[in-house]
């Protein structure tokens, strides 16, 4: 029987398959055709919950003697928005000058496409590794999240799995192959800040207060000075105001409330809780300026809520894990990838919590964008280091 | 035949008909009804134009031998509110300890009731005065204005109306009756400004551009510095951001743009095209500062758009006019009132095209509020007031 070993033919496939969140499109039925002939064990748990659509996963595990090795990541891809825009159909798969187009190309169907084909390798040239692998593979990952990756890791761990160490294929590397590494992320925090004023006429301001100056200097204060400079495995924390809302439809009233809308991407020098405390402090502190309040003497009338929970910032510190990892990438590439922890947060957040979890996959310059695409020639070297590294880390 | 010469008489006349715009009530009719035994001829103007109501309005004349006065003024009045709240109905102007309830009662129904009683007893004691004397009255000053005083002025001027000065009789006194004269209005202005930034992911700020740091530092541009101290006649121009709005729901996504809307109230060192020249000199610099956008190359993307057309500064000069009413004030309270051009825009600002032109009525205190009502004392000091006016301006 001909094994998946082709990373080109196996990402065809898959892009072939319209698995827009929630739909799985034939994605998850594709990947389970190319692992049992390498005598995976595949399962396909659904997961549903009132509110979101049911969403497909699978869980396929080749058992042997030694460590266990978690390969996660979903087929579910987002959107191709105006398929006329594209230079070639975005469900395609078709190849031109050397590389092939399809949303899902590098996030990242790519990634999974190489490393079916790294084990397909490494089983018809040394059999099985020395130890178990599995594929953690949702449908979930671009939508509400709600029934994948979280789920997928309880079910599986409630049915006595456990895990050494993972890589998740996510699309790493910002120009080339070989850049980057990440071996944790930033904490993600999310609030808002509403002011409460006085309602009033514009040409009688002494008589109202303004709540949109109490929230210039409350935002002031969110922003700066920054939150610290970066630390030994992190780049600075940084906050970014993403709504101001008023809603004030009448030029000549003077607003009873302003509502600012913030995020914080933490670095490991923070927890949640003294991100939290630190706001709290800022805020405290800036409601008694009286920059943009002239002559008022009372403090800002804030309210600061916090929105959904935090993300927790992590860094993976399992020496074999990233050296294995590296070693490869440097064996294959004859490139030093940079061991970062930049960037949004991902599933690798929920897996730390069962194991030492790391990212690696291909380029991500064209994710999301229309003409999404992957150079060919990037899936064989891909391919290569995933196939390096199965053999190291079991070897 | 009784002249209407009892002020409060007049006002729970007025107080009775619910004339809350558009709607005219019974309102200018019962003027009419006051009027006709004055020997005034009226006429009853309805305006319309599409997209509003329509509008009746009122003019009367008394013809004489000599100068033209105009009183304007507006039957309409906003709405009651919650009903339940009045301590005494809002259309019944009854009256508890001395004062008079009903909506309308200071603005400005009172000081119609006041001029009316005025006229009476100056014809009974005087017979006519020695000219002509006007009352140009609309049903549309609380609402959209359209259909109100500027076409009435329009519709008199056009039949050949002139007027040597005009008082216009909206609560003027902030706290007491003979406290204020206006003589004059800041000018007013409306515009917005959006920046326009680059979208993008809140973990990767660096390849977005975040417009709300763009619209903070135009923001603080537009508030400090102040614009000016004041003037000889004016107190300093003021500028309120009135909305600030993004919009955007999502806290992982730095939006594409943000937009702040300011009104600013100028003074007579300012016209409307040297404000607009400030603010875009002011918006030209600030989009050059690296304030909360440290690492930025370029100038924030800004779009300032005027709303509306500007209401220019005014201020009447007319001695005779200001000194005989600040005499009658003076005779009659003891006091002298200050000449003040603060506050609101009024329909001052268009009669200012055709007259010189003066404001003064009752307390303003309740205008617009639960409860609004008037001393029944000071409507017989502001009749007193009005026709020593009367007397000594036309003598």
């Amino acid at each position: 029987m001909k094994l998946p070993a082709d990373p080109a033919e196996n990402l065809a496939t898959l892009i072939r398959c319209p698995s827009v969140t929630p739909a799985e499109g034939g994605a998850l039925t594709a990947l389970a055709a190319m692992l049992k002939p390498l005598g995976f064990s595949v399962e396909r748990p659904i997961f549903s919950e009132s509110g979101t659509a049911d969403i497909e996963n699978l869980y396929a595990r080749l058992s042997g003697n030694g460590p266990h090795l978690m390969f996660a990541g979903h087929t579910d891809v987002v959107p191709a928005g105006d398929d006329s825009a594209w230079t070639l159909p975005p469900f395609s798969g078709e190849i031109r000058n050397g590389e092939m187009y399809g949303r899902g190309a590098v996030d990242m169907k790519g990634g999974i496409a190489c490393f079916v084909a790294a084990l397909a390798r490494h089983i018809e040239k040394h059999g099985n590794p020395k130890g178990s692998v599995s594929l953690l593979i949702t449908g979930d990952e671009e939508g509400p999240a709600i029934n994948g990756t979280v789920k997928l890791l309880d079910w599986a761990a409630s049915r006595g799995e456990g895990w050494d160490a993972a890589i998740v294929g996510e699309p790493t590397n910002p120009d080339a192959l070989g850049d980057m590494i990440k071996i944790g992320r930033r904490g993600s925090l999310s609030g808002s800040v509403t002011v409460h004023g006085r309602q009033g006429h514009v040409a009688y301001p002494h008589l109202a207060d303004n709540p949109v100056r109490g929230l210039m200097t409350l935002v002031d204060a969110l922003i700066e000075p920054p939150f610290d400079a970066g630390t030994a495995d992190f780049q600075p924390s940084n906050l970014e105001i993403t709504s101001i809302d008023v809603g004030n439809p009448a030029t000549n009233v003077i607003p009873a409330k302003a509502t600012a809308i913030f995020n914080i991407r933490f670095n490991d020098a923070w927890t949640a809780e003294t991100v939290q405390a630190e706001i709290h402090n800022r805020m405290d502190a800036a409601s008694r300026r009286k920059k943009y309040r002239k002559g008022s003497r009372e403090p800002i009338e804030y309210e600061l809520v916090w929105r959904d929970g935090p993300s927790h910032v992590f860094l993976t510190r399992d020496e074999k894990l990233i050296e294995t990892l590296s070693g490869s990438v440097k064996a294959i590439t004859g490139r030093q990838p940079s061991l970062s922890t930049s960037g949004g947060t991902s599933d690798a957040r929920f897996i730390k919590d069962f194991c030492p979890v790391v990212e690696f996959g291909l380029v991500g310059k064209t994710m999301h964008m229309v003409d999404e695409r992957v150079a060919v020639a990037d899936l064989e070297t891909l391919t290569q280091i995933y196939s390096r590294f199965i053999e190291d880390w079991f070897g």
